[in-house]
């Protein structure tokens, strides 16, 4: 094992727009063993998200900013190969916030704080433990559930719908009773939506000046109950438009944003006093707040899973040294389905 | 009385900004007497309202628009001088939708439309009952109330201070054991929320750029709560960039944008992913889902009114003449407290 090579992806430097190959730098260090009460992880898949661009950014948010030469954050699943810790035996698969590299060491001190733990490769796969079983499904369940609190036969609109988060939202709200209309870029992504997930219905937000606003009123002719929002920008102003009385707008994130300086969106959503004339709530949701019911979510989930009432997509990429431009996928909507980075096999 | 002539403002056409003396016709007509079941009413005063402006415009809203050529709408407080339902006697006081005329006369079947229902001057005067005990006074406690929810101990910040939904909400909060910062504009007005109403803090939006930014970071040091917001624009912005984790923001209106076209904002508020980031909430009010319970929040405000923890200050304006310009005295901020105009004083 001494002679284990650990390739890495660290920040380089920050970016003002999309990263680039030129904010990271690719390093290698010999790969250490465990001390007390610490693991070894060999990494086997990376999550790719959203809002790791946010932790690009020199700015006040929900979690730092990672820092200049350090590795670059990211969850992932792994396997330990050498433990000193008695909660974790080699062989065990875990998840835990790995970094992009091949090998985690993690001293007892950081086990908590990397949020490792044991996961059941019975209750779903790799893909789909990073994906419906794990933070984006998380995130979708939570928001879905505690903030937009969805009653039977009300109209659930998603963006993002064939992305992570917004393909548990959309099947998770269809079993809940809801009427279901996605909102997701090109006619691939809206095709398996409808057909393979089951929505109401899917408006592709590529087809065309004003698709979303005609799609819309198409297909949520008693106006929106829910809005779960993946992206922000002109997609939330459209829906703002067309909600209904009391209805609830989760804000998860902006993908449409997240390359401009800071994160700041170019601009807010104008149509905010619908939220005033319609009596309705527009709240945000940190997933992390749900930590200590995650295990309630996941037990639910993967039983859907496991009956067929759910079903869960990946895309995966390969190999640490497509980081970069892997990442980019998701900001211009490359991806269908959950984006992995698949770093080794065994 | 068959001499009577009743003198009314009515909408002659719709303002794309302001709305000035063009887009009114001053018009008098015979007072009429009651059919079978109707009152005729006798306006004191009304009740102007940032709200109003919005009526004027020919778009979905809360409330339908006025008319082309119909008395304009308004709140007021009258006095029955002719009666033919016996719910309504002759000199009994009565608040209901009076429009800007002198006279309203009423038939049966709009009596419940109009929201007619008789007053007990003994609770508070006609002004105080346009202001603490009426709409505005009921938009800020059940805006502040059932949206906001306030802790003792939370610090709690609302716009338009000095106005007639502002001061309740402030004077409330303290009440209820909150930290109450108010914004507000001009030297006048600050001092008087502090001195007068003895809210903790209350910051000048007119003392220069970036006043609120600065006042907001010197007076909320562990960032706000709640906030009231009554005017939209830059200060809902500043806000949103200081919310405290799991912060309620109650969007009551937005004076700031009312007079362009279709009252649509210039500009979303970019820092609306503040509510992300804290797990905060945005919520609009409108006062009219509270009817039920009004009564209960009456009570609940003249006992504060005459044990002398609330005030209550209005700007009486005299002339149902002055109603263009009175109107607009809103929107330049240039009302200290509630906005009256007072038609008749028998």
């Amino acid at each position: 094992m001494t002679d284990l090579v650990n390739h890495q992806v660290r920040l380089a430097k920050r970016p003002d727009a999309a990263a680039t190959r030129e904010h990271w730098n690719f390093t290698t260090e010999p790969v250490g063993q465990p001390d007390d009460g610490g693991v070894l992880i060999k990494t086997l898949s990376l999550s790719l998200d959203p809002a790791m661009r946010g932790w690009l950014n020199d700015a006040r948010s929900y979690i730092p900013p990672v820092a200049i030469g350090e590795v670059m954050r990211a969850g992932g699943i792994g396997r330990v190969t050498a433990s000193k810790n008695p909660s974790f035996a080699v062989g065990d698969t875990v998840y835990g916030t790995l970094g992009v590299q091949e090998y985690m060491l993690i001293p007892q001190a950081d086990i908590k704080r990397n949020g490792l733990v044991k996961i059941d490769l019975r209750a779903g796969s790799i893909g789909q433990w990073l994906n419906v079983l794990g933070m984006p499904g998380m995130t979708g369940y939570f928001g879905l559930m505690d903030v937009g609190q969805p009653k039977e036969g009300e109209t659930v609109v998603v963006s993002g719908a064939a992305g992570a988060v917004g393909q548990t939202v959309g099947q998770l709200a269809k079993i809940k009773g809801c009427r279901v209309v996605g909102i997701a870029g090109g006619e691939a992504k809206c095709k398996w939506v409808v057909e393979e997930l089951g929505f109401d219905a899917c408006i592709d937000y590529k087809a065309g000046e004003g698709a979303v606003r005609t799609g819309l009123k198409e297909h949520c002719p008693k106006g929106v109950d829910i809005y779960f929002d993946n992206v922000g920008g002109e997609i939330l102003d459209a829906v703002l438009a067309k909600l209904a009385r009391k209805a609830r707008v989760i804000i998860c994130g902006a993908i449409s944003q997240y390359n401009n300086a800071n994160s700041m969106p170019a601009a807010g959503p104008r149509n905010y006093l619908s939220l005033l004339v319609n009596r309705a709530r527009m709240e945000g949701i940190v997933v992390f707040d749900y930590a200590d019911r995650y295990h309630l979510a996941v037990a639910e989930l993967a039983g859907y899973l496991k009956d067929g009432r759910m079903k869960s997509k990946e895309d995966v990429v390969k190999g640490i040294e497509t980081f970069p431009e892997s990442l980019n996928k998701l900001f211009a909507g490359e991806n269908f389905g959950k984006l992995v980075l698949e770093v080794s096999t065994d």
